[in-house]
């Protein structure tokens, strides 16, 4: 429906998140259920494409490797969207992360180390359930380090996210927007189905209540770290279905522009037929 | 199809892998096309019940843990039954391991010592591609150790093993059983199609030419290693698509057994949806 949804999302500079649509659906023409099909319909292509790269990475002959990266406030859907996405793929390859509050141990270095050592390596596609993003998100609401560390990051960051890209590595960054409204919606959803209270914390209401100082916050991270080699991309997601459609498209982008070939035989395969073929009856049972 | 496909494939004492039937279809009356839709339809159970072991782990409300352990000679499909099994369920709480030849690292600590870092946490399901088995098979046919460190091995695997069901954990052991004749014909399609060549290591051969000797060092380790709270079931894996069924019915016969109820809110969610409600104009755009 769209030839690149990657520039239609990207982000460049300053951004103004309260007066993005949530439930808008840049670059579907379509409801739900065609959304849905949508989805599905990206499926073999993506998983075809995840199979070669992984190919790639077995057989040492490649060094490229992706990262998808997903942030955003409680009950965006984050997890959802992994769910939705990471179900179209072969688990060998995909590699999960969540970071939540860093330990002591994660305190104790710098708060890149942690990232560093889930990073994919090559042939893999890493997803990221929040991210080092964190760091300069709660981090500075609730003014976790010093406003000069906090400062610091930001250039960190994109100096960490240009090495990674340099050596071969694809990020993509999704931002996934929703709106206060959206939020409530939810959160009382899942304050009023039992089999939805383990998704719920009290914490999530107190975080609510910085609503605006979170969403200052995404606006400053987004505009620091929006690089051209690492763009962030901001993905309406008071649907959800557009929100999987949506991030599933943009990982497809980048696959595709990874241009993969299966990986070429480290050996010659019509000796191998013969050696297969002429071991006569020297295999048993 | 069956009550209990566990009690059926489960093996206790001594067995002829010689003797079994790699394309044998046992628990199940159909063909191909009936297999893969009865794999779908397990699909929606599956995936609730992971559901639920995954949020009772994050509620911290409970200490059970699957492990879903495969070996299998090269192209009994490991991989293959790990990509239909794996993709029914939700990829957090989805912990996959694969183990390749040990590291100088962890060659020089006991072959349990990279085991234990990759066994489940409360609330997962961990995958293992291969597994502390290797350390008696590959182990014991090529001699990579003193027979009486083999031999040791088994009571250690067994006291280990033991330990972690003890602990809250639920084992399911597989192995996906094939005979010559299906990984000739295996090999001869990965050699024959340069999208499987990555698939594909000269050294299967030199393993295939030793299949009696592998044959037998399984034979020792299911029959030393099938213990009443562990036991090993033997899976035909002749049949693609049984296999799958097989080994996602196993799985789900063991997610049945843990009575797995929603955790129960740890906070009043009438207190908390007031909260919500009454929040008032407090939080903005």
């Amino acid at each position: 429906m769209t030839t690149d949804l990657r520039a239609q999302l990207a982000t460049h500079g300053r951004i103004d998140l309260a007066a993005l649509d949530a439930r808008s659906t840049p670059g579907f023409d379509g409801a739900k259920a065609d959304g849905k099909a949508a989805l599905a319909a990206l499926g073999p292509e993506l998983a075809d494409l995840q199979e070669r790269l992984y190919a790639g990475g077995r057989a040492e002959a490649t060094e490229r490797r992706v990262l998808l990266l997903l942030q955003g406030m409680d009950t965006s859907g984050k997890g959802g969207t992994i769910g939705a996405v990471g179900g179209l793929v072969h688990p060998h390859g995909l590699v999960l992360s969540s970071f939540g509050k860093p330990t002591e141990t994660e305190l104790a270095h710098d708060f890149l180390w942690r990232i560093e050592q889930r990073m994919p390596e090559a042939g893999q596609v890493g997803v990221f359930d929040r991210s080092h993003y964190e760091d300069v998100l709660i981090g500075r609401v609730r003014a976790l380090a010093e406003p000069e560390e906090i400062e610091r990051r930001y250039g960190a960051i994109a100096a960490f996210e240009e090495q990674f890209v340099a050596s071969g590595g694809v990020l993509v960054k999704c931002l996934l927007h929703i709106d206060p409204d959206v939020q409530a919606e939810r959160l009382r959803a899942r304050l009023e189905d039992p089999t939805k209270y383990w998704k719920y914390n009290p914490a999530d209401l107190d975080e609510r209540e910085l609503w605006d100082e979170y969403r200052t916050a995404y606006e400053i991270a987004v505009e620091r770290t929006s690089t051209y080699v690492a763009p962030w991309h901001v993905v309406p997601a008071g649907r959800k279905w557009y929100r999987n459609w949506a991030v599933a498209t943009l990982l497809l982008e980048a696959l595709r522009s990874l241009d993969l070939e299966w990986p070429p035989a480290d050996f010659d395969p019509a000796a191998e037929l013969a050696r297969l073929d002429g071991e006569g009856s020297a295999t048993g049972s």
